[in-house]
């Protein structure tokens, strides 16, 4: 018999931001695959298989849960954030394509985004048209990542950046924000997010030209805002209504 | 005293999908102030009150929240979804800035938003880079919709569109079409989703060259592949990688 595989979504760390059917998805499974640290958020419990894995092996971790639904097991892959941006969920399609065993009921489960937990945390800055862009370069080109924030800033889209650095490229996201100077005015807006929701939380917020490369690393998410965005008191939001082009 | 005004994210409309952090500040509320059908999924109880309004309202909404936490009340206004998304947090901070009386506490809490439900329904057609973009035209003009349409296109962003058709701008849509039309090949792969997580749920993706107006109303999510988003089996996705530009 084949089983289920259920992928998802962690929230951004706190427990209040994990949805009842994720967490009813946790409670039935007989194995949990995904990013050690994310399995790690996992209570253990008689019966339950947990199975911890490295950075960057997205696809073993697919191939090992389709293995274990094959057996007839109950497989969740957590992801932080919502499996569908930036995490599990493709990287399970892909592997699919390849795959000749037994199909297993697939799920994906949304969960609590990075950059809209952020995003409350400063207010609304993604309150208008915005685009998620994941700055790593692992898996497509720079050249691409500069053409879709050109296009981004001059269509006047907020932004989100996830992965905006580490530690195996830390000149990049420098480039980037030299690419926002040449498309964004100085004042524009940017909000440096960092672990939001756990202990570790920090929020910065500053201008444009105010912004350096080492405000951010691989627990960031970035907001920028668009022409529009602007503070009040503690808060960043960008206005509903855009008069001009 | 001045009380506090929290701005919640129901998510798309089942239970399972309101995160308990929501569910904590709904039942500390002494005011629920929101849409008419989204105080509907409210439970009454007793010290609970429930202020449900029109459609289009949301800045007599927010002003009614500063009003009534001016006297100490603690209110809850309730978006769907995420309410930093094209919702009700952005008003709040626009009534805000006119607002001469005491300033309540003010926390934003984020919920599921419709394109990552609607996503996670899919597949995960939202798996790379993509945009999110409101299709009404009640606060920006449509030319400005047209720019980004063809920004987003052009830097081969995925798509999600909000509000893409009503009542009172039934042709809008089709000229939606039109222009993806121009950017984007015939086989597109364009998703239709209405209502996820409800008892009125469906799903439908089509061709580009198979989209008709007539598939979305205002209770649709659409998504809009990039150029790379294939199908398998019963799923779409967007794989992580991009080879080319």
């Amino acid at each position: 018999m084949s089983g289920r595989i259920t992928v998802a979504g962690l929230g951004p760390g706190a427990e209040g931001l994990i949805t009842p059917e994720a967490q009813a998805a946790l409670q039935q499974a007989t194995d949990i695959i995904g990013y050690g640290p994310y399995v790690a958020r996992i209570a253990a419990r008689p019966g339950l298989n947990l199975h911890g894995s490295d950075n960057r092996v997205e696809l073993d971790r697919a191939r090992h849960a389709l293995e274990l639904a094959a057996t007839g097991a109950r497989v969740v892959i957590v992801s932080s954030g919502d499996p569908g941006v930036f995490a599990m969920a493709s990287a399970l399609f892909e592997e699919l394509e390849g795959w000749t065993g037994p199909v297993p009921d697939i799920r994906i489960l949304p969960g609590i985004t990075a950059m809209l937990a952020a995003a409350a945390r400063a207010g609304a800055p993604l309150g208008h048209d915005f685009c998620a862009i994941n700055l790593s370069d692992n898996l497509k080109p720079f050249s691409l990542i500069e053409k879709r924030l050109r296009h981004a800033a001059r269509g006047d889209f907020a932004m989100a950046f996830y992965n905006p650095r580490s530690a195996s490229r830390p000149h990049q996201f420098a480039r980037v924000l030299e690419i926002l100077r040449e498309e964004c005015e100085p004042n524009r807006l940017i909000i440096f997010a960092r672990a939001i929701s756990t202990p570790d939380e920090s929020l910065r917020s500053v201008t444009l030209d105010q912004a350096t490369p080492e405000m951010a690393d691989m627990r960031t998410v970035v907001l920028v805002g668009n022409s529009a965005t602007r503070r009040i008191g503690p808060w960043i939001y960008t206005p509903r209504h855009a008069e001009v082009e």
